[in-house]
């Protein structure tokens, strides 16, 4: 078995134990994704990818979670030798200058409100993008959130909607359709509802012509923007959440 | 491949979807558990495990989730000739017959409170039952909840927590000590911990003497008793949740 261990700190205790076992059992190879070369978790894979870039003060996971996410991704297109790469480059660079304003924009015009509950809905490779959203603005604002898989979310969780909910719908390739129906019933029950897409129009659209896992990145600024000014509107400084350290250890 | 379709009503588009896709592509079969014998489901599944007891009335899936998952479980032992069979069912009886009870005496005390959100943490196959808690409680009572593996969740989502915040841990065997901690620390912050496990001085103990593998029906009581009653508290009507209906289609 081939493990990947992810840690910007190479620190991390679960996963410096995982490779430990997979080390001493033999029965797997670890290749380890993170910020510090001199790590525990570096010195003793197999195999290191080190970020610099994603080195960061914040306590919360942001440029180190979207340049190790986006390396990682370029790492395997490179691995297959994806014929439309420069293609790809090319369109990834332009939308990147792009949605770090239209994040910026939506959030102000978002946190006019004050909201009881945030929601971060999602699909396939987006589930985990959804997850990541709301684990953002819980740590830097100290807010209740939550993630569901999109359709996941009609059979049951959607019973505490009301008009004080927010809920982001990041829209997949795959589901789109089914999703924009979970989106307008969403709406029917009264709850604020934003959706993004790549393209769509009624709502936020991404435009990057880049596939749901080429694009993946582009779905976390809101989140980490949302946070951020949420914590600040709140009082509260998103550099230094509450209960947290920057390295968890057990 | 072998699938299990598992769908109260044996009318969820979703799971109805997949058996139609693995039957047509002949490349699994399909086993599928629910209370409706007459269902498409059941109609159209190689195998079909139907338990009456699961007929429910009621909106959100109570006794028909702990009746369907109790009656897999002990198929799935029966079908490996467990030798300590009759023990195992002993046990069980005994213990579903206190379960009751504790489950209502906890509610009823931690009901003099009220909690700005309920989070549920398990391990393992505990982490299924968190979800499902939390599930129940959100549904019925319109209460804010998550469910977090135990030890993810110092990895971030704590941060939202304070002393309006109820942290439910349901106890593993797997991980008891490290589970333990986590709850430790959960107190330490102020926030209200229940631990529940099988033996167990500071929390509540279930007593079954049964692995976290077959006593993990007994941890549900909680949360069902608990949602049911902030419900009526809250002036709901637990058996008509809001945005809700009971079966889900596309």
């Amino acid at each position: 078995a081939l493990y990947f261990g992810i840690s910007r700190s190479g620190e991390t205790s679960e996963v410096v134990m995982a490779m430990e076992k997979a080390r001493t059992s033999g029965k797997g190879s670890f290749i380890s994704v993170t910020a510090e070369a001199k790590s525990r978790l570096a010195l003793k894979s197999e195999r290191v990818i080190v970020f610099e870039s994603a080195k960061e003060k914040s306590v919360v996971m942001t440029k180190s979670f979207t340049s190790m996410l986006f390396g990682v991704q370029l790492g395997i297109l490179n691995t297959i030798s994806h014929p439309d790469m420069d293609l790809i480059r090319e369109e990834f660079i332009k939308t990147s200058e792009k949605i770090l304003s239209t994040a910026r924009d939506w959030t102000e015009e978002t946190l006019k409100r004050d909201y009881k509950e945030i929601v971060f809905l999602g699909s396939g490779p987006l589930y985990g993008i959804a997850c990541e959203s709301a684990l953002k603005v819980r740590e830097m604002s100290s807010s209740l959130t939550s993630a569901y898989h999109t359709l996941e979310f009609r059979h049951g969780p959607r019973a505490s909607l009301d008009r004080d909910s927010l809920v982001v719908v990041l829209l997949s390739d795959s589901a789109r359709e089914e999703e924009l129906k979970v989106a307008e019933e969403i709406r029917e029950i009264g709850a604020q509802c934003t959706v993004i897409g790549d393209k769509i129009d009624n709502g936020i659209s991404i435009g990057s012509g880049l596939n749901e896992f080429l694009r993946l990145v582009f779905y976390m600024p809101f989140a980490q923007y949302f946070g951020y000014y949420r914590a600040i509107k709140r009082g509260l400084d998103p550099d230094m959440p509450l209960n947290l350290t920057q390295v968890v250890k057990i």
